[in-house]
């Protein structure tokens, strides 16, 4: 007896993770993580007041949540000076692109983004069928001239571009990202992933909500220190986000990520904290990596893109040497990016074991056949 | 200028929220919900055990969750005596409906379901471009005889039954599910939520995960007191399990949830406590109906559906003549059905609310024009 039919697209898809966890990492292995700096997690926590707020919350949790999330939209929207009917919040950017790509891509349908670019996105795009085409990074950067090129040549539907970038931790100014959107056609969305935003060096674009073709993501996963709550939020014209009503899991947004939320938004003054510790953070991996004859790359996120001065293989032995060590980090895969390793902030204690373990990687990746 | 064409389907779903929440009809009406006893969640809360837990895990929710939610998975797959790759985990049931339809669900597949039955089902079914075709109630039951019947003569790509059942708390036996399953043509897909199994009278059928067409829904939102965060599952064959790996959001659930789950399902002892604190609670709530001339019906579930004796305008009325006492219930609206209101458990303290507010709400709606 087989399984009812799958539908055309799901059957040509894989099983997948998009991002294997350090916890499926240390099951296999058997190493236990001592610094847990490969996910872009913020290791300085949320502000106090939120795991206060978390932990006075705790016996609400049996009622649903808000399924309009109208106390967290409103507040979102007084703080970003918008109307509360353009903001969207969702389980995580994550759960914001299969919607996205849900609304606007059919099977067929082109989508353009960057090699080596967020893969949960491009997950999303097969998963709807789309077909995605990429442009080369322009050396550490992607390169939004040739994306908006792109997208027009091939009559594209959306294209993708983070801002700051990940995994390379690059910045375009509001001035280059200005541009981009004007040079990407009307009918086609873009996509601009502002994850990283709190970390940038000077203030991304003045939010304009009257584009139509134009939709921000953000999130408190990162500088907020949140990423296990699930709560991000996308910015746009009203017809754009009123859209994510037609299909949205309306409960999926649990209500401790709501009641966290809210409370991080309201701290601002520990924001920033977290944002110059980031930044302090930054500086400390980018010498543990000139100390040991790697190259930091400026980074405008809260991790630091490495260059480890081979190839990708190089790179990875590095990586791999840092695992036994019990130091979990990430690196790009992709061609020209490859010979890079990725490493999140995190606070002095955990950038100890980073700097005490990177000599010995350095020096076992050298050694290897 | 206008936006970026949406998808066909997408054009053709309304904006919608399939269930108002209290908070929305408290922000329209400025009535304060004294008795939130509407949406079938358990006003007895999560274990006490459960609300440490979620403490103590506060100061960790800067990290993302495991995507493979492999901790729970185990200790489900354990509680269940099945395998772990026979158990998915996602935001809720709904979370767990939109991907299964979209599994299984191209625009014109035929879905069979009650007329009455849990509308999120058919929110997804319909924002997948499935056919919806609805079986009546027979009385206060679905008929799963009609239901299979219509399966069959539509070749129908997936059925829906909840049991025990939502909105009317009915319940059908092991004996009678397992007919059901072999009725139902092996190229169909059988959903059966049994989101409310645990306050069932009897051990529902047993777990065969060795049937292709089978998807098992549960969940800890209402029994176990977390509806707030977010918490279902999907048990069956590993090939129809397996196959939600190809589109989830890997990072759904989220920590605090996972937290949870794991702690509440180590604690039986408060669940059985639960349960019978719900079975209570049910004997309160028909006590209440009777001494105000209203039939409650037998229930399987955390709430009782009660006849108000005339139609549905008259339940209606009885409804917005509790809401004006601070007291949230929710009715039916599928015809037959809709001159019932649904009034879920809570403890005695919340129940004497509703005692004192029913016989009001019974005047004002027998004196309504």
């Amino acid at each position: 007896m087989s399984h009812p039919p799958f539908t055309a697209i799901i059957d040509s898809l894989p099983e997948t993770v998009p991002f294997v966890g350090p916890e499926t990492i240390e099951r296999r292995t058997g190493i236990a993580t001592r610094a847990r700096i490969g996910a872009n997690e913020s290791g300085f926590g949320p502000s106090p007041r939120v795991i206060a707020a978390l932990r006075e919350a705790a016996p609400e949790v049996w009622t649903y949540p808000d399924p309009e999330n109208y106390e967290l939209r409103s507040a979102l929207a007084a703080h970003l000076g918008i109307a509360n009917d353009e903001v969207t919040i969702s389980e995580g950017i994550d759960g914001l692109m299969g919607l996205l790509v849900r609304l606007f891509i059919a099977p067929g349908d082109v989508v353009v983004t960057s090699l080596g670019a967020y893969p949960t996105f491009n997950y999303h795009v097969t998963g709807f069928g789309g077909d995605l085409r990429f442009v080369p990074y322009s050396g550490v950067h992607e390169n939004p001239e040739a994306l908006a090129a792109k997208a027009r040549e091939t009559n594209a539907r959306m294209v993708y571009l983070a801002n700051p970038d990940n995994p390379m931790g690059s910045f375009w100014s509001a001035a280059d990202i200005a541009r981009f959107i004007d040079a990407v056609p009307e009918n086609c969305l873009i996509v601009l992933d502002e994850a990283y935003m709190e970390t940038a060096p000077e203030i991304p674009l003045a939010l304009d909500t009257s584009r139509p073709n134009l939709l921000r993501l953000r999130t408190f996963s990162k500088a907020y220190g949140m990423a296990g709550l699930r709560c991000g939020y996308a910015i746009g014209h009203r017809r754009l986000v009123g859209a994510f009503n037609r299909i949205r899991n309306h409960f999926g947004v649990n209500k401790q990520a709501q009641v966290a939320a809210l409370t991080a938004l309201d701290d601002q003054t520990y924001l920033r904290w977290a944002v110059d510790a980031i930044a302090d953070a930054r500086l400390r991996i980018a010498r543990i990596a000139t100390e040991n004859g790697l190259r930091a790359l400026p980074s405008a996120t809260n991790f630091v893109a490495i260059d480890c001065g081979r190839d990708g293989p190089y790179a990875l032995a590095i990586l791999e040497a840092l695992a036994h060590e019990g130091v979990f980090v990430r690196k790009p895969a992709a061609p020209g990016l490859d010979q890079h390793i990725r490493i999140s902030a995190g606070p002095p204690g955990i950038l100890d074991i980073l700097a005490e373990a990177m000599p010995i990687a350095v020096k076992n990746a050298q050694s290897a056949p």
